[in-house]
């Protein structure tokens, strides 16, 4: 049995907050603490919060580049500036949507830049930590530090997917597990080398958490419990596929 | 706290048995019972194999143009014609790889026929339910007429997705419950309109219920228990993004 527990009463996060102290105590406050075989999943929205990517639209110059672009998409040209400085490579541009590949690797809308849960007024949109998988592990050496066990980390943020509708959340951060688990070699129920090899866990793990950390951002980190991490060591940009594989770039 | 509580037990399926029944069954036979707003993940194959919807590659002759697309991917000419018959369009098609439209809308590699998991040569293959929905659907009635209760349904299978390494679940029937949950004009913890308006629960129900089923599929179905699903109806259907709003076909 594996369970999904949110971390309550985690305040608003401010630059410069320790996210991994804020996580173990309000854990603790709700009478439990970290087992054997935990993961922290925490979304990207707090991680950016507490390390200060934040950017003011009112202070943002948009180029001649971004204006055009936001002729193109109906966008504000100072969230476009914001998501171009973020951004290595446009993906796909149309009314509405812009799909960039971000400087990780990561391709999503926006660059992963945001206005929503971050401040009351419309001005200031969050960006994506500047090395989440540094981040993710950040945490992990806190909570480590703080409780002496070792808890795998991982950052998730919202994406939307290509042919279907929704957004499901996935990982951007990861450390201290890998983040696929790799069948290959194993054999099915009929003793057969399974073909289906690789299951990107650290994104399934990201699903489950956003079951239990609803959309208004109250629960910005749960401990999933009971789930085998595959072990090892790996990164959120193990995730992403290299551009000669992808058959959708 | 949502838990993830594996079925176990449930025996290799043969055509004609009843999967609503034997999960009614199974989690009986591990001292539990279904409760008020439990949701049930049931794998694909075993819903195929309870169908009949497999096929035995020995018993097909490939057509010419499956022929030709087996050379461009180098995959068994009767795998391809097995394909080719689920197949409403090819999206991509590459060595190794053919991802297609399924005559339900889905997109995904080899329109779902699979060859893992079926049977202990290599001859057979499954195909994916006809109707997925309305097999969601049956699987729901049967535990409602046994036990009273009102347990939404999702049926799951793997896919590969653009951008990123590895598979995860995602639902391909839905019963009793809707696939997204819309937060169109609810407002996030500052009081702004959320952006993210569509959350599609039914595939992040899927990534959770994967974490505990394994892929040598020991168990092809579990229960999430304490998750409060979006009330009302749908369908998986309703996540396949319609043509014209995708950016990536």
């Amino acid at each position: 049995m594996i369970t999904i527990l949110p971390i309550r009463e985690i305040p608003d996060i401010q630059k410069g907050d320790d996210l991994g102290k804020l996580i173990v105590e309000k854990l603790g406050a709700q009478g439990d603490e970290f087992h054997k075989g935990d993961i922290v999943v925490v979304s990207q929205k707090v991680v950016s919060k507490a390390e200060g990517r934040t950017l003011s639209l009112s202070k943002i110059t948009p180029s001649r580049f971004a204006t055009e672009i936001s002729k193109e998409t109906g966008k504000d040209p100072r969230h476009v500036e914001a998501i171009l400085r973020e951004t290595k490579k446009i993906i796909r541009m149309r009314a509405g949507h812009l799909i960039t590949e971000t400087r990780h690797g990561f391709i999503c809308a926006n660059a992963g830049v945001d206005q929503s849960n971050t401040s009351k007024t419309r001005d200031v949109v969050t960006l994506l930590p500047k090395d989440s998988d540094a981040s993710a592990d950040r945490i992990r050496k806190t909570i480590h530090h703080l409780t002496g066990k070792a808890v795998p980390v991982v950052i998730t943020d919202t994406f939307g997917r290509a042919w279907r509708v929704g957004q499901v959340n996935f990982a951007i951060g990861v450390s201290g597990m890998k983040p696929i688990h790799d069948y290959r070699g194993t054999r099915d129920m009929y003793r057969r080398t399974l073909q289906v090899t690789e299951i990107a866990v650290a994104d399934e793990l990201s699903c489950a958490a956003e079951l239990a950390m609803n959309k208004a951002d109250k629960v910005p980190a749960v401990v999933i419990r009971d789930y085998k991490a595959p072990r090892g060591y790996g990164h959120a940009t193990d995730l992403i596929r290299p551009e000669e594989s992808d058959l959708f770039r």
